[in-house]
Formats: structure tokens, C-alpha cells, sequence
């Protein structure tokens, strides 16, 4: 029987239910994915979301550098460009870099649309059905969408608070080469991990780039948030220490604004060549209007400024948040992130936190479950709170929402205690894959 | 032996050489991307492109709306948006289709990064190695690639002055079901195609829709061009005919600007809720700036006046292309769009399109050698001649410069008469992929 023949036999109401590809199975909406709906109600305080705050960003800037744009090559910004990006762009792109250590040619920098197309394009060149991707546990929910929808697995290395811990790395390329498992490379947040919040140390770069060219492994490192530190920069980039071995990826979204969808990757000469031609295939070429845009921005406008005041926005909303988890709930324990939008929450043993994420959105405060940064089910008794969009004002509220909920859920613990599992979803034994020393 | 231990065996300079992908392997530079370059220069001619003229659009349009975007809507437009696209501008996607005869409902639009990237997602959701593209000989380049690129095949069924033949798809949809293929979809251009610039009849619109409903096909119907007609309108869209079995690709590249990359594609309902997914992985959400200008541009601006500018230009540069046919290269055959970018020409026996570019370059002309429109090697004998982007003299000066090259081609082939093949790329035999009652 061909596929045809299948198709027609399928009694599924999508006439097309037997066409897709084998990798479209793996093409699910996120757990983080329903919760924007919920989210976005104006009653409820999100603490769920990744938004940046950009009404921190004058629109004067971003006007006038694109007044400037299409008076002087407008033409060149409605037109289609070239695969790679635009040449001054990537020019300047090198100049953002060596702010985190990164001596680099703007040869090697591919501009994509928005560094999550870089993760695209470099998943799309790499992965093929059966392979594995290495990444911190927990992890960030939508690359895993990327890799699981080329068919890859992803194996999660435990983190500690410096960060993934070197010795589980070589633990489980050992096993999983046991197993006769092709690792293609390690995925890794070095910088204010989203969600863990943690900053991978100097000696663990080190150490991790020496596991990775021991063991052959490509290393993708994703670096969204690095200079939105809050007290002293991060470490020097992995890249800055090791350029063959490693594909870097950035963005403007988080430094500028993400509704342009300008982010990069810098890679090794022959696999840059590769990820221009998969960009040309997916996109013939990024937005040449924002592109433009942006590098004008970077020209004219005291860019690094607008970050200084970025990082005084979300340090502020950090201290807010940890402020008012002292405050309220104390017995919790938590990350405590040098720059970056997320601290990592751990809950009290027993607690749910995907069970417990309708009872909070009905006390009108939202989070993202723990499970969502996994992809072995892990992270039930962790929840990921965002500082990077609600005020202050709204965190302090939404916090202290959060307690009632957690009270809620202690006393009904209590009151159950004994007659067994709460819960149906709940796993006992598999509920904190953090170290408890990461708060 | 694992694919780690035979990258330490490889020879190649790329380190990386055995970590890619199989898929990788279907990425290769194209023909027509090495010309862009070599087309550049400002002393040739290009008629191998196919940049819209954008100069025909007022500048003041553009930035009115984005003045007006940032005052009213700049948090909004700097943010991230919605995997699906602004629902603004899905309703008023509707309207721009309503022109060719299709109603749908918005909740059908998926907004993509141009329609390229449309392509690309219905490409990952659907394609399997080994699986079976149908579309037109030729067919447009960077669709190919992208199929190349998820390891299918493309088939190719011949063309005549009315499209895509009936009887021959039957054919050959028998014939690749005969060998136990998998047919994933029909991709076609039903309108001004690129490159034949021929528009599917009508009659053949229904016999078409009605072969690949009776053989359970789903059909790509990639329509850049339908608006820009010149004496009158395309027959209807094909998803006018048909909702269930048709996946709709519409883009603004052509009739407002291809430097702000949005496209879109209506799909059935389970179809489009996959695309949305594969779209959120890919890029999160497209631009919500770019897609916000477009939405105010078609709120407040001419767009129809201003699709009647486009037309008019293009009608005109395809009359001044056939003049100078008509005038310098009487002996050739073209094709006689009725609309869109390309125009389809047939060389003399035994000239090679691709051996003669170099040729052409050096004369300061550029085309697109037909062989870059097949998957298969056809196309020798066939050029495309793109009269979108240069203009009226230019396009003359430039079809001037090509009728000395193939006299100058043609009076080679005769002192060399009887010594055996001119050129060893020549395969004799496969020239004339078109019939030749085309033009």
C-alpha cells in the first residue's frame, strides 16, 4: 500500500492526516505556547513570558534612523539582499561582539531572522533523525521544538549554580556513545540561562570547550542576554576561546527590539557557507529594510547607552522579583541571575507546578511550568518566573498571588496527606533535577 | 565505526565534514546565485535577475505608514508577535486574494517571512527522503533547492503555451505510482510563470484540480505574479476551485516591496495550524514591524492604484524585450507573457545556454541559463530573460548585445560543422524540453 493508499484509509478529519513528513510529528504547540493566550488578559500578572521591555527604547530613534533609511537607500531597503546580510551590518555586528571578548571576520557572520532562524538553519544542517543534541537541563523550550522536529533526541546535563557541570558532560557523551548515539552537538545558555538563570564560570568554559574538541562535538553557543548583565559583565564568550569548534549565535532582539528579526550566527568558514545558502533556501534573504534599520541605528544612536539603560530596567525588576519572593515566600528557594529575564524557581517537595499553573492563572498571576524546559518530563517541581515585562509594581503583586497559591496547595498537601498521590500527573521521586545548592 | 569516530578520518578542511546532515548534501550554490554577483556590475546588462523595480513605488507611501506605525503602534510593532501573523493583516490578506477570485477566512493566513519561507515550512511539513515533488519543467530555482534540500525528488511535467499539461501529469503521476513513489504535492505557478511566463488555462485550472483530487495530491499553488497582468486578468486562482486540496502562496515582494520579506499561505485548517507550529520554531513570529507597515500601507494608501503603476511598467519592458527580439533575434522563439517578471526563449539547435553565458558576460549581458530550471539537466537550449528591473533602453541595448553573441556562437558552430561536439557539457538530444509551438 503506497502513502497515497494510506492516506485514504486514515478516518482522522485531516484529509491529509497519512502526507506530512515523518519530522512533522514532532511539531507540537509548547506548554509555554498556550500560556500567552491566558497571559495576555490585562488582569493577570505575567511572570510567564520573555517579552523584552521596549518602551525603554525611545521610538525616536528608531524613526529617525529609518526616515534617515529610506531617504538615502531606499531602494536598497525594499529590495531583496543578499543572503548573508548586509555587509556595513555585519561590519557592526562585530563591534556588539567584542564587547563579550569575540575577535571575529565579518566573513563568518550570517544574518538570520531573529537568532531563533540561526538555531533553525544550523538544526536543519546538522541533525538527522536518531541523533542527539547535548543540552543543559532545563533548557530553552523552543530550540528543543527545533531539534525534535528534525527528529533528534536531546540529553540534558545537569547544572549546578556555575552553571553545566563539566564531569556530567563527559559522563553522558561517554554514555551515549555506549549506546552508539551520534551526538551532534552541544546546545548551551552560557550567559543568565533561560530558564535557570545561572552564568556558566570561566573554568567551566574552559574545561567544556577542552570535553568538546576531545570528543569531536560542535559546540552552538546561544548568547541572547549576555550584556544585559546586571553587576559585572559575564565571562568572556565560549567563542572568544575557540573559534573552529564553536557556532555563536546573537541577536538584537533583546539589546534593541524584536520586532525586527535580526539576529546572527558566526561560524566556521565552511559551515557559514552552508548556513548561507540553507538561509537563501528558507528566506532568499533577511529583511533588508530592517537590517538597514538597525545598522543605521548602531551608526548614528548611542547604542551601548540604550543597553545601560536596559540593564538598569531589568536589574531594577530582578531585585523586585527576589525582593518580594523573600518577602512572600520564603521557605522557596531560587537562582539569583547576574543579568538576563529568569530566575529558577524550586518548589517545596510535592508540589506540581504544572498542576498548580490553572489555580494560579484563576489568582490572576501566570508562570511557565518547569516541565516546559524539559524534554524528559522532568521539572515538576520547578516553575520559571520572567522579570523582564511586568514593573516592579506588578511583580510585587503577582508574587504575592503566587504565595496564596502555593499556601493553597500546602494545606490541601496537608489535609491529603497520606491518602496517596494529590495529583494523576504527579511522578514522586523525579521532582528536582536542580542541584538544591543552585539558589 | 560512529559518525564521530568517521569525522576524525575525513580529509576534508572542514573539520565538520562528516557531522552534517544527509539533507546538507541537497544544499549547493545554484546557477543563478553565482550570477547575481557577476550581474552587479554596473556595465551589464541584467536580464538574469528578478528584483522588482521598487524606484516605481513613491518612498513617502513607505514612510508615511511607518511614521504612523511607530506613533501609534511602536510597542506593538518593536515586539514579538504572533506565530500566525498580525490578524490586522491576515483580513486584510483576504482582500489582496479576493482580486483573484478566493474567499477564505484569516483564520486560514499564515504570514511568513516572504512566500519563500512559506514554501520552506509546507517543505519540512511534508517531505520525506525519497518522496516525490511534481511541478513544471521548468520550474522556479529556489522551490527546487528547497526541495532538494528535504532529499526529494522532483519530477517534472512538460508545459505548453496553456501550462502545465493534463494528460501529461496523469501520465506521470502513473508512472512514478507504477515505481512505488510517493507523490507529496503538485507545486505549480499558474500565473506568468516563472521562468516559461505562460498562464495555466482555465479548462486545464479544473482538469488539473480534478486529477490531483482523484489521485489524493495535494496541490502548491505559488502565485507571486497573478496581480501583474498586462492586457487582462489570469483566469481565477485555483484555490477559488478548490479549499480542501490547495495550499495558496501570495507574497508582498512583487506588488509592494521585497525588502520587507512578508508573504503568507492559506491552507486547510489542520494544515495551517502545522504551518503556525513550524513557523513559531523557525522565527518565533514574523516581523510584527514589517508586517504592521504593510497592514497601514493598505489601510491608507492606493495599493490598487499602485499595482496598476507596477503593471504598467512591466508591460511596458516586456514590449520593449519582444521588440528587440522581434528586431535582432528573429530566428529565435519566445514565449509571450501575459504578465509577471520572465520571458521564455528557445535557442537554435546545438547552442548551449549555459556554455554561451560566460560568452554573454563578457559582452556585457546577463541571462539565466535554462538548464538552472530543471532538476533533471534539461533546459540546454532554453534561456529566461527577465525584463523586471532594467529598463526600456537597457533591456534593448542588452537583447542587442545577446544577438551578437549567438551569431557569434552560431558562426562557430558552423566553421566547426562535422568536427564533432563543440562543447563537451553538450549532451545532443535533450535540448528542446518545451514544445516547440510555445512561443
Amino acid at each position: 500500500m503506497t502513502a497515497q493508499g494510506s492516506s485514504q484509509a486514515g478516518n482522522n478529519l485531516d484529509p491529509w492526516y497519512h502526507h506530512y513528513a515523518e519530522r512533522a510529528a514532532g511539531l507540537r504547540a509548547s506548554e509555554v505556547r498556550a500560556l500567552f493566550a491566558v497571559a495576555s488578559r490585562p488582569e493577570v500578572v505575567s511572570l510567564a513570558g520573555g517579552m523584552p521591555f521596549v518602551a525603554a527604547l525611545p521610538p525616536d530613534l528608531v524613526v529617525n534612523a529609518m526616515e534617515r533609511v529610506m531617504r538615502e537607500q531606499g531602494p536598497v531597503a525594499l529590495q531583496y539582499g543578499s543572503g548573508q546580510g548586509v555587509p556595513a551590518l555585519r561590519e557592526q555586528i562585530l563591534d556588539v561582539m567584542a564587547l563579550e571578548g569575540i575577535r571575529a571576520h565579518a566573513d563568518d557572520v550570517v544574518v538570520t531572522t531573529g537568532s531563533q532562524h540561526a538555531l533553525e538553519l544550523v538544526s536543519k544542517l546538522f541533525l538527522d533523525p536518531g541523533d542527539v543534541v547535548i543540552s543543559e537541563g532545563p533548557s530553552y523550550v523552543t530550540a528543543m521544538v527545533i531539534f525534535k522536529s528534525y527528529q533528534a533526541e536531546v540529553d540534558h546535563v545537569p547544572m549546578d549554580e556555575h552553571g553545566l557541570i563539566p564531569e556530567a558532560l563527559r559522563e553522558h557523551i561517554a554514555q551515549l556513545r555506549a549506546t552508539g548515539k551520534t551526538i551532534k552537538f552541544l546546545y548551551t545558555i552560557p550567559n543568565f540561562h533561560n530558564p535557570a538563570g545561572v552564568t556558566l564560570s570561566w573554568e567551566r568554559r574552559i574545561e567544556i570547550l577542552e570535553i568538546c574538541r576531545a570528543n569531536n562535538i560542535l559546540v552552538l553557543e546561544d548568547n541572547p542576554y549576555g550584556l544585559l548583565y546586571f553587576d559585572r559583565p559575564a565571562p568572556a564568550a565560549m567563542r572568544s576561546l575557540e573559534q573552529d569548534g564553536v557556532v555563536y549565535l546573537g541577536t538584537f532582539s533583546k539589546t534593541l527590539a524584536p520586532g525586527f528579526r535580526v539576529g546572527w550566527a558566526l561560524a566556521p568558514h565552511a559551515i557559514r557557507e552552508k548556513l548561507v545558502l540553507a538561509n537563501e533556501a528558507a528566506v532568499l534573504s533577511p529583511s533588508s529594510f530592517s537590517q538597514l534599520v538597525i545598522s543605521e541605528y548602531l551608526a548614528t544612536a548611542n547604542w551601548k547607552a540604550q543597553i545601560n539603560t536596559f540593564r538598569g530596567v531589568y536589574h531594577e525588576r530582578k531585585n523586585a522579583l527576589l525582593n518580594a519572593l523573600d518577602e512572600y515566600l520564603p521557605e522557596l528557594t531560587w537562582t539569583n541571575p547576574n543579568g538576563g529575564f529568569y530566575v529558577w524557581v524550586t518548589l517545596p517537595p510535592l508540589l506540581n507546578s504544572k498542576a498548580m499553573l490553572p489555580r494560579a492563572v484563576k489568582e490572576l498571576v501566570a508562570y511557565t511550568p518547569g516541565t516546559a524546559f524539559f524534554a524528559n518530563g522532568d521539572g515538576q517541581q520547578n516553575i520559571r518566573l520572567s522579570f523582564c515585562y511586568p514593573t516592579p509594581a506588578e511583580i510585587r503583586v503577582g508574587v504575592r498571588r503566587l504565595a496564596t497559591v502555593v499556601r493553597d496547595e500546602l494545606d490541601l498537601l496537608e489535609t491529603f496527606a497520606g491518602t496517596g498521590s494529590l495529583d494523576p500527573v504527579r511522578t514522586p521521586g523525579r521532582f528536582n533535577p536542580l542541584p538544591t545548592d543552585i539558589s
